[in-house]
């Protein structure tokens, strides 16, 4: 049984089978990360392009070990040195890097929708790395399967998504995943960093719809009654299974969208009283890279409940997941 | 039967028999390309320095998936992290890589020449991946693959090459590779894009090898009836089998070698109308990065003679070539 | 037999035998590097991490070709485009990368001591490529192995470092490792490029303890009668069996820490003269890059006594050492 789609370019796209899908296949490969010699010859003489226009050391790390894993040969091409510079069109480029045998081409992009918009031009698959304030797929893959991990199950968990909820694709494709797989989110943040509209979603619903979509199944919006908004921090947390805090843009503060930094880590930061207000087993995660004290103090991040590193972690096994159900589909199986 | 040569390092000193040859493994290659795993262990255990002192995507990812095709371990250096900051001769630094045990550099240069320099200083194979406004063998070589598989031959074709001349290395080695090949070479551009000259170039033959040359074999300078200057668009294009066109530098703009982008693209672009100026079945080449609505309009770029991305594709077979060439070259033969 | 350390931070920690442990096992990985395929599978599935925060092309390369002959996978990190410009913690980062199932990480950083403050938090071995002002151990340890290839010993020759002892790491590693391994060190450069209160070093010895210690046993700090400083050129070159000549950083002068460029090269710089002070099969080294006519003639360095390529050569060697005894470790020997 394989993935009948060519590329991965959100969470919204996306069924819950097909979800469960990509998370049986990454605990398969997770199993092949615990042997002596952590490696299978799945992807051997497949091409997989990094293609990053934004600077990122850990998700273009973490593609490129999974697919190394597989096998793979590996290219990295950053903006900075590419053909962009050049004034080709983005259509051109990767035009160009699939007419060179490329089969995965790995996108980050500034501008919404770009993976999209290439998907549509090549035969190769494209996985969306993040765009802009749109999506990053296989970072609320790799959260659902530390969550499923962790509590055993994802089903009526009452996940808490705290911070910079507009600008984060975090949080959107989180909130896609979570929902689809029948947890109960809660938003809470300044109400400057809020998706517009968003404080009534309880009322209208669908209205999240005009925020969070970019595919075009409007069926998968999440059902209103999933998804809601806290007026508070205390409200947020209390009786939350799961805590998951988004990294705040500093940069973003000269814009006044959040008061001192001061003040968003004591009224919207994760730490050791606030947190007892949440479950006893309630599990703390963290997309990285942190701003300790600021949305979220070091003794919470390195505390016996979080669980970022597993994060990371499982970010590898997920990402040799989309590989090979995209690129590979052979017939005997993930681990020869 | 192999290349008796230690280097690639422009067209101009190949032989018409070892482009053939060039050409004839490339063909084989591309056949290892359409397979399921399109990898050979040809170059396993060699070592594969890309030495980029001027950026680039395409033409480094092209060699390095070559490479990897090829098994081979591949290292990037690009010269903005490299010694030459900490002012090491350029001698110095290649001399260092050499004695990592490197088997084969590919060197991108500024400065025309780079190349052969390091050549005459190095035990290891130097291939020139564009070295100035000198040469770009590869690219050449790639385009001469293309020609021969779009028409069934070079010889006696009608290739029309339109752009800035004077500064294109990819003219340059085309030009000597055409007209080896025995192709009928036109070039047209901006007179004050074009070498100096060569505006006398029939009359008197041979002062085209002043502009072009920097080998040693001045017998290889082209003969003077294969290759003309047309004195205007409809004249380059009339009965072309083939029309390279070449890429604008904007940033050229400033120095007043050529009138407005507007005008360029008047004067000299490639568009629907005058493409019916050449044969029906004539193909259209560039070398990319495109300037979509300057040198090639898009409809002609797009459209079905074009054939810029089977260039791009042949690229990884020829450079799989040039690299078998000079570093495998085992008895056991290419594809094992 | 194996070695019994986690990580390699520096020289001074290591014993005289674990050094012999290393330069034999660089002796058969030099072996292997002289055979056809030289390759081999030994760190196959294993995951290297080149992370870098100062800019490097040679120990970079030279670690990537290392750990690539030893089938591991590589992975580069340079910290201009990594996360640290987002304001995570160097704790942050590393947790992450061994988070990916990284086995080794290879870490250059401005600040002296960042090695070991990592390695005390990681599982994952550490190799130090460079700290600060601090050590260099590959760099010395291709140092020893080039010293015992070309004078079949280190134990009693006489190795003059000459420059800019206060601030190289390189000389730092070398002065531990050379005086463990039993060689008579002199040093020599501008009174304002010394260690301070290095000048009463031969009066009170256990000075020098203070100024190029790190590590934790004080009881390796050199013999004092094995460490001298030489009051003239001739002092320091006069019957020497080995002559390092340290780079010096041109960016320095403005600190007024030596007279000019020119001056440094008549007075401290290594030339066609005064080499002849030292013993007639005296080989020179630099750890490069040079400034040719500053530290070094161009005819020493490239005169028969200059085994500076060799040193290069012989670092692959050393670093596929390190990354075996630290990764490797399988029962079935080096080379399979």
């Amino acid at each position: 049984m394989g993935l009948s789609k060519k590329d991965i370019l959100d969470i919204e796209s996306l069924s819950s089978d097909e979800i469960r899908l990509i998370l049986e296949a990454a605990e398969s490969f997770k199993e092949v990360l615990g042997r002596d010699i952590k490696k299978v010859p799945t992807l051997r003489g497949k091409t997989v392009i990094n293609l990053f226009f934004e600077a990122s050391t850990r998700t273009r790390t973490s593609f490129e070990i999974a697919a190394k894993r597989l096998s793979a040969d590996t290219i990295n091409i950053s903006a900075s040195a590419s053909s962009v510079q050049k004034g080709e069109t983005l259509s051109d480029t990767v035009r160009n890097i699939e007419a060179m045998n490329s089969d995965v081409i790995i996108i980050r992009h500034p501008a919404s929708g770009a993976p999209h918009f290439i998907a549509k031009r090549l035969k190769a698959s494209v996985i969306n790395a993040g765009d802009g304030s749109h999506e990053h797929p296989s970072q609320a893959l790799l959260d659902l399967m530390t969550i499923k991990e962790k509590k055993g199950k994802i089903e009526g968990l009452k996940v808490a998504v705290i911070g910079d909820i507009a600008h984060s694709r975090v949080a959107r494709s989180n909130i896609h995943g979570l929902t689809k797989m029948g947890a109960k989110v809660v938003l809470y943040g300044p109400k400057t960093l809020m998706p517009k509209g968003i404080d009534r979603i309880r009322d209208e619903g669908g209205r999240m719809k005009d925020e969070v979509k970019k595919g075009s199944d409007s069926s998968l919006i999440p059902h209103p009654s999933s998804l809601s908004v806290a007026s508070s921090m205390e409200e947020a947390l209390s009786d939350a299974d799961v805590i998951m805090m988004l990294r705040i843009q500093l940069e973003r503060q000269g814009q006044s969208l959040f008061p001192s930094v001061r003040e968003y880590s004591r009224f919207f930061g994760l730490n050791g009283r606030n947190i007892s207000l949440a479950k006893k087993d309630a599990v703390i995660m963290h997309p990285g890279p942190m701003n300790r004290g600021v949305e979220i103090s070091s003794d919470v991040a390195d505390g016996p409940r979080s669980v970022i590193l597993d994060q990371v972690n499982n970010g590898i096994a997920v990402r040799m997941a989309l590989l090979y159900l995209l690129a590979g589909g052979h017939k005997d199986g993930i681990a020869h």
